[in-house]
């Protein structure tokens, strides 16, 4: 593995939950398996959890950690080629990758989509340009497109909760006041494919993911149908793809609630967080034994810890 | 002891000086006592002093630490129940404080008084939501209404010192442009009460402090009356908790000058920092000798490494 | 030494590069060096190579970091002496100085120039009250005259490239969109006019740098004849120094293109970076094997480690 920023990246999915597994098992695997690695935590969008979570399990195998909030404590950065850079970016991203390459053995990068820009956002520019400039393996922190380390985190959550070989795993999408990307719903697809489950797709017509992810997942906008017999319902809103970066309903009966919950297979709840109680899923069903939301940001250390511990097996 | 939000959280306060003092002496006593355990600081409002010791008192102890400026690294925070989340606030505190509790041992949280709303301010629920919902200790790092690692701080220092056995300890307002919390004043007073001193309070009318802090301390409105054959002068700006968070007087007759020392028995000067030079104290004191503001928050360190020892012999 | 905030704090400026030059051939001279002490990193403007370098070379070396970005971690300080502190700044550079110097054994400090007050800017009050104030050895993270970091990397990076005993270096002035302060040149000439090199400098008429650091370099205003024969190319822009801070003139002839590069001796292209694409150099240079800012960039972590190193050898 060179870096780690879609599923493309990685050669055994399946091998690297299995890894993640056997790490959870015995943390000693890792520990002290990043002496004297120095690994930069770039973010160009807030964050808590693969803030915390990304820190500390590098810090936990011994490595040292640069954070950068690149807003605040650095200058902007130009991503243009051949541009005249007279105006309010002071740095291009040649250079500032280049040397952040210099200065650490891994970079992880968060961007987000803008939103505004479809081909520009799936054209991944910030995540390529670093891994293009700065010459050491990158792993998306999230990205315009993708997180791919939350999708990890959620197949290990899903391999340590299944009560059946093949559970059925619901991807739903919930209603939201604000316009999101697409990031998180296209990478659960990407990694869920390949796992062992069944999944299926709802959500309103209009809010169909992009059909590079989409692609053999079948999809039910009724949402009612979809859940029924779910053992995983994993609850995600995301801004429209086709009418990109539109909000094209806010209709609150897609909201998660006990009823719906009861559909299920008593099925649990999983969503990526942060989440807005009372419009995306409902105080009762976050606070019931359903839901596995803190356990899947518990598990966003053992997913970060085991690309951190595969990507330096390559270093090495 | 199982959390530090206030006194009653400590069983032995006068053995927590003395652990202090001890540590002093034999800093050896708690180096790597903090081996593979983490803190998380928070941070809702800004810092210096506690920022930077309480980092490096964790660091000392061989602990890893998570820093967190909310505002900037990550979103706004809901901390009202049952409330629909359609607003500017993006995580609710149940979730936020439950996942970072996932990533550490002890979580340090600061978070200043709104100064609008007395009665939500002097709820602590902030706090209560971290001490709820988080599943590990809490430090506060100052809260609306308590700076406990302050009053520690400020003890140990009156210890080290102190010239007599039972010092006469004079807590006195001054004026301040801005109107500022009763946080310091109150932690001040609650520790004190049950330290071996003899507390005087001072302040001009209006300026009256919770009864719940001020109960069976003695208040001598006349400034100079109260400096009389004072040890240690404890100087701090609050705004009004009668009428909450309002300045009633920058009378600059308050403000702590040579003469007012000169009225003492030969008195230590303290205070919590920041000051406002010329506003609070005159240079002419905070230059002199009789100034304890840098030992003082030197002890801040010392404090925090107190309270950070006494939690992990609690955890382990 | 005691500081290391200009040249002249540096007792033999050549042993200096030539530690820098034993530690890169031999890293372990230094790991563990700092074990146990801890540097304190204080940013009072924003900062990328400088941040990541100081905090890894620190981190390398066993040390305790603690970081500090002073406008969003904290609030404003007070310089001037005397004042009465009822404005917006809270905290005066003498207590907060001095209580930084309680926690740390070292402290980096970076402020730019405000460009507004030549007189202001050139006495150094921001370093000088932290060297007065603080108690422990200051380094100069790049202060409102001078960079020495920078230029102690740039020496390092002249040795590591240079093709004959003595080269031709020439520092260019270079258009930029901005009013940009004259510490990088200036600490460029203090330092190489100390190093076995030939020196020389372009740029406009009106951007002649303070005599302090311009006496005694000869000076070519016509950009071709000075590139003639050069090994070394550091381009840099600056503000005018006689009418402080202006902008008198964005030439775009000035900037530096391959027909520039063509009129030297094969030499190479420095820049301390940020650097502005197609304004100050275009891409082809930048982009060409004579372009030496990555491995420049490198350098100041060594830069930093040697002075580091040399610091804790005084403290021990």
């Amino acid at each position: 593995m060179k870096h780690f920023t879609s599923l493309a990246d990685v050669e055994g999915p399946r091998q690297l939950v299995r890894l993640a597994l056997e790490i959870h098992q015995n943390p000693s695997l890792i520990s002290q398996q990043g002496q004297d690695k120095t690994l930069a935590l770039i973010f160009l969008s807030p964050s808590l959890r693969t803030r915390m979570s990304s820190q500390l399990a590098a810090q936990k195998m011994g490595m040292h950690v640069l954070m950068m909030n690149q807003s605040q404590d650095s200058w902007k950065l130009e991503f243009e080629k051949g541009v005249v850079m007279d105006g309010d970016r002071a740095e291009h991203i040649q250079e500032a990758a280049a040397v952040i390459g210099q200065y650490c053995d891994i970079i992880g990068i968060r961007a987000f989509a803008g939103l505004k820009d479809r081909e520009k956002d799936y054209q991944e520019e910030i995540i390529k340009a670093f891994q293009r400039y700065s010459g050491v393996p990158i792993i998306s922190l999230e990205s315009a497109t993708r997180h791919p380390l939350q999708s990890l985190a959620d197949w290990i959550t899903i391999e340590q909760f299944k009560k059946k070989e093949r559970p059925k795993v619901v991807l739903s999408w919930a209603p939201h006041p604000r316009a999101l990307p697409q990031a998180v719903a296209n990478s659960f697809l990407e990694w869920m494919k390949i796992a062992p489950v069944d999944l299926l797709l709802t959500h309103p017509e209009g809010y169909e993911l992009s059909p590079a992810f989409s692609q053999d997942v079948p999809v039910e906008y009724d949402q009612a149908k979809a859940l029924k017999g779910a053992d995983f319902v994993y609850v995600k809103n995301w801004s429209s793809y086709e009418r990109y970066g539109q909000i094209l309903s806010t209709d609150p009966s897609w909201m998660i609630d006990p009823k719906k919950m009861a559909l299920t297979q008593e099925a649990y709840l999983m969503h990526c967080l942060p989440v807005r109680r009372n419009v995306v899923i409902q105080d009762h069903v976050l606070d019931s034994p359903a839901s596995l939301v803190v356990p899947q940001a518990r598990n966003r250390v053992l997913s970060a810890q085991t690309v951190l511990f595969s990507l330096l097996k390559t270093l090495a």
